[in-house]
């Protein structure tokens, strides 16, 4: 079974279209407004959302249509500029608004349409300007669409974010996996907000759909630690049209899709942390050898999301002290006396402080992307966590007054 | 019943000296090396200490020696400029010998020594220049020498913080409790340590002794959040000489007890978040109807610690989003609708956004000691963190390179 990439982001996948438009809710040029559509009316759909309690109301709103469907969807609109969060019953009665809106538009039941939102924390949703650009929005197939829309959800986001594969299980059809998303914290003041939009021409029923979900998004997007700040509007969604064909994934087939689309969310993951704001250098950590893989994560996600270690590389600064002393408080198992740590090639520590070549490893520290790698020395888990220096810029940029 | 301030710090009680000297442990004028000591050989003693599992030897030492007292000392060193940690076997050997050296010194036994240390992680304990060191350190009562040690245990900290209060309780002698600390976090680069040395002359178990510790330190120390790294080598210790006579206490004495020792505790964890490395502002939240005191304190503690509140205050912009969004992420009960927002006196956000004077709350965050205020609305719990700033210097101070 092969994977390899392919272009196409969000329509990569047969059976989905996709387009943008400007509603003219933020500030600046650019559309703003995107819209996922499928070819053939509601598919399987699924979606994880953010733990944070102070919740969005487009959030609430999806997860309670989501389960009136019994994960089903035709359609997902998403607008930047305004987060409707800490908007109470007013901010839910826009969303409905919205939901009615695209669902008169596409000709789909209300239910089966899923909203989002990212941008300022309690500002209102304009739904009329959303009415007013509705019409001009029109999905279609193709790259092009896919690149718009990726666009249309940016907020300070430097790039648009997109991945795609196509899977050759062996037997039965070739099956696409293609996906957009934007960043997460360390972008603009109050626009913490991270969004994936998954969609796959493969035939899965939505209660696998949903668990195949959960298990990608543990090891990919919720490993991405910018700054430690969950949003109120973070959202993961996929929809499968089964449009590829061929029986319902299951056995082989379906951990070969898992491990597709898991190479996707890896993808875009990285992307976000590669576009943090004010960020230099993406980080990645891995880490081997802990008591589990959920202990693995724990720790890959405590250093890469230590403001201690994000300033060190920063710096170029080869302080593994730093590094030990996140893992030490990441909750997980650990023994120093076990414990090794490498800056990119170089080791640094080995039960016991390493001499090493210091100008060698503060050069690892000044590459684009940024590994450090840990060994536990207790078993046999695995994690990874994506993360990015922490820089003046940062603080410069979160600290601007909002207007 | 009346608590007041008084000089002193940490030779404030009677029965304790102090001292400080330079050992030459780390670069830079001033004195790395302080001692304290009781006039009448081993006492009541209690300590609490970092939950990172890097412990440093100093911290796995003065646990053991504890357990093997019973809860009793007679002296404490502390020096500045190595942590003494990430050094495996050998840096338990440094401080074994660092302790056989005060105890001879002074005449006690080893397990009545306590340690502690604060500098570089990974970098070995000199311990020969401590043996040079030790004989021209001549503890002695008085403020001149409370002063000379709370300066020599600084690292980068700006100014040395100590804090004193004498009890009246009524019946029964007057008891005092002085205090010393150093920062944590925002401070050094491989020196994010808090350190805190206590002392009392009321007569005081060392079982609850233990106790009282213990629950002012959750209420205090444990609630100052600089930029969430806990350390290898955090340390609180407490000594109770019970010179002040009188029989042990108890029951409403005990209470006034705890509660002076709470404005020991409160008043030099306060220094320590006004010191945080570029900090210009010190941020005082406090949390009330919330579920539960627990729920209060984690609440106060996620908003004073978010990256992105810490970059609003020094922006001085009134981004209430961000603190709503940093109470939702807290772990606590959380409803929305029944939440209230305070920044300095004005209220921003009553279930819903308020419109309130921008300018005014903006002028709020400009001050020195910044106030933010959360009603949960949910039951009568009650808590307080204290945090500071998030600046570029302290970026510019955390990436510099070690060396």
């Amino acid at each position: 079974m092969s994977v390899r990439e392919i272009a196409g982001g969000i329509t990569a996948a047969q059976g989905f279209r996709a387009g943008a438009t400007r509603a003219g809710l933020r500030s600046g040029p650019g559309d703003d407004l995107a819209m996922i559509l499928t070819d053939r009316g509601p598919v399987a759909a699924a979606a994880t959302f953010t733990t944070n309690r102070l919740v969005a109301a487009p959030v609430v709103l999806s997860r309670r249509a989501l389960r009136a469907s019994g994960g089903r969807a035709a359609a997902i609109v998403v607008n930047a500029g305004c987060a409707n969060a800490g908007t109470g019953a007013t901010g839910l009665a826009d969303a409905r608004r919205t939901r009615a809106l695209v669902a008169e538009r596409c000709g789909v039941a209300e239910r089966h349409v899923l909203v989002a939102s990212t941008g300022l924390i309690g500002s209102r949703l304009d739904v009329d300007r959303i009415a007013a650009a509705l019409p001009a929005l029109e999905p279609l197939a193709g790259r092009r669409s896919a690149d718009a829309s990726a666009r249309a959800i940016m907020t300070t986001d430097t790039r648009p974010k997109q991945a795609a594969v196509e899977l050759e299980p062996g037997r039965g059809p070739t099956v696409r996996i293609g996906g957009m998303a934007k960043g997460a914290g360390m972008i603009h003041p109050q626009m913490a907000t991270m969004l994936a939009f998954l969609a796959t021409d493969a035939p899965i029923d939505p209660g696998t759909l949903h668990a195949v979900l959960g298990e990608v998004v543990t090891r990919t997007f919720n490993q991405v630690s910018i700054d430690g700040d969950p949003s109120t509007n973070d959202s993961v969604f996929l929809l499968a049209s089964g449009a590829s064909g061929g029986p319902m994934l299951a056995g082989g087939r379906l951990t070969a899709f898992a491990e597709a689309l898991e190479t996707v969310c890896r993808s875009l993951a990285r992307q976000i942390a590669a576009d943090g704001e004010g960020a230099r250098h993406r980080i990645d950590v891995s880490v081997t050898g802990a008591a589990g893989d959920g202990d693995a994560r724990r720790i890959a996600r405590a250093v890469g999301s230590s403001n201690l270690v994000k300033a060190a590389v920063h710096g170029a600064d080869p302080n593994w002290g730093r590094i030990a002393a996140a893992a030490g408080r990441a909750g997980a198992r650990f023994d120093p006396d076990r414990l090794s740590v490498r800056i990119g090639p170089i080791a640094v520590y080995d039960g016991a402080p390493l001499d090493f070549d210091e100008r060698a490893a503060s050069r690892a520290l000044r590459g684009k992307v940024v590994e450090i790698g840990l060994d536990m020395g207790l078993g046999s888990g695995s994690g990874y966590a994506w993360g990015c220096d922490l820089s003046a810029e940062y603080v410069a940029i979160n600290s601007e007054y909002r207007t």
